[in-house]
């Protein structure tokens, strides 16, 4: 199975047990959330900016605005850094020393660059689009000219990332076993709602499947 | 009502409408999460890694191994940033142009120290658990000499802060209104399930209150 190779830069240091740097471990963490954080250097700071994404291949498409202080930022340095992270439980154990959070995490890195060929920034946007909602793209009035050209769009080419992964019970220290203390895992999960159609909808306009399945596929 | 001042760092530039510097305003949403998303700087780089943190007053809490290299950079630097993130919904617009998410995030700058002071190292190591669930650091077994000495706990005292909320419906172009075509959000919620016990629990060992309460504060 592929495996990204390590360095300095994506080896995990703490807990390597629970470190994977296979390329499908990888590519499904990204692709179950919205969400990712984007680190970028700010007068010698790392600046962390939340951002909507998608994956297409070995590929992390962003989008914004054609100011956006964190994306040009990024086009400037010419790399690029983001962690993706999907919190699955709280572990309370018998010590404090020993509480933990079952989670999954990515952490990419790789060249950025800004995507110039209208063909391929226009199927960026759909990517993006349909990681948010699988397959919404084509329900929906797609970018005119002013949009399209007001759009920054930033593709990251993946040269190494690595996951973390903590999908346990509690590990409490064998003497701690006695105590008369409760230990267990509380489970979280980010769950979708039914969709709250606009007020101003046109007469008969149905939620398209698109909708349906994703709430379906992300109800508790 | 207290706010930050705004500079460089934390003026929201992109969507100044979303913005607020309300001291009160940024709290809750720091109280509200568990993980907090830190940036360091490495080799020129920026590098995102998520954390458990508390919030106590004007400060921020980490804890970590005292080999953390995310940990030990901060403290070189100085000074950190980290960001908070809640995902609300997903706005789902007519076009493509005006899709987005319901959010609360919220960016902390401040300068670093190490919690050296025993007495304080143990207040923020409470406050860190407290944080994960309310109330529970009295049912636990407290850190012994070895874990406490084991530990590197950060205090990042935030000098600014900025929060970008969007809390609102589908802001389509006028002209697109009579379009026949779905919009709506799909509101998202991170939730908490029944806890589940360790199976080598001690023999009437009841889940504690701390825990049910949680559980019960943070259902769908």
């Amino acid at each position: 199975m592929a495996e990204y190779s390590t360095s300095a830069l994506n080896k995990v240091v703490r807990g390597p047990k629970r470190a994977s740097y296979d390329v499908g471990t990888i590519n499904t963490i990204l692709d179950d959330a919205f969400l990712c954080h984007v680190g970028y250097v700010y007068k010698n700071q790392a600046i962390v900016i939340p951002m909507a994404y998608a994956r297409k291949d070995d590929k992390i498409y962003l989008h914004g605005s054609l100011k956006n202080r964190m994306m040009l930022s990024l086009l400037e340095a010419g790399e690029a850094s983001i962690s993706v992270t999907h919190l699955d439980g709280l572990v309370l154990a018998r010590s404090a020393f020993h509480h933990s959070a079952n989670y999954r995490s990515v952490n990419v890195f790789g060249k950025v660059k800004k995507v110039e060929d209208p063909e391929e920034k226009m199927k960026a946007l759909e990517y993006i689009l349909n990681h948010m909602v699988p397959g919404h793209w084509d329900n929906v009035r797609q970018p005119n000219e002013k949009e399209f050209k007001g759009t920054l769009v930033l593709e990251i080419n993946i040269e190494t990332a690595s996951a973390k992964i903590r999908a346990e019970g509690v590990n409490d220290e064998p003497g701690d076993l006695d105590l008369p203390i409760w230990a267990g895992v509380i489970p979280i999960k980010q769950v979708a709602f039914d969709a709250i159609s606009d007020d101003d909808l046109q007469k008969d306009i149905k939620v398209p499947n698109a909708v349906l399945n994703y709430v379906t596929n992300n109800k508790k």
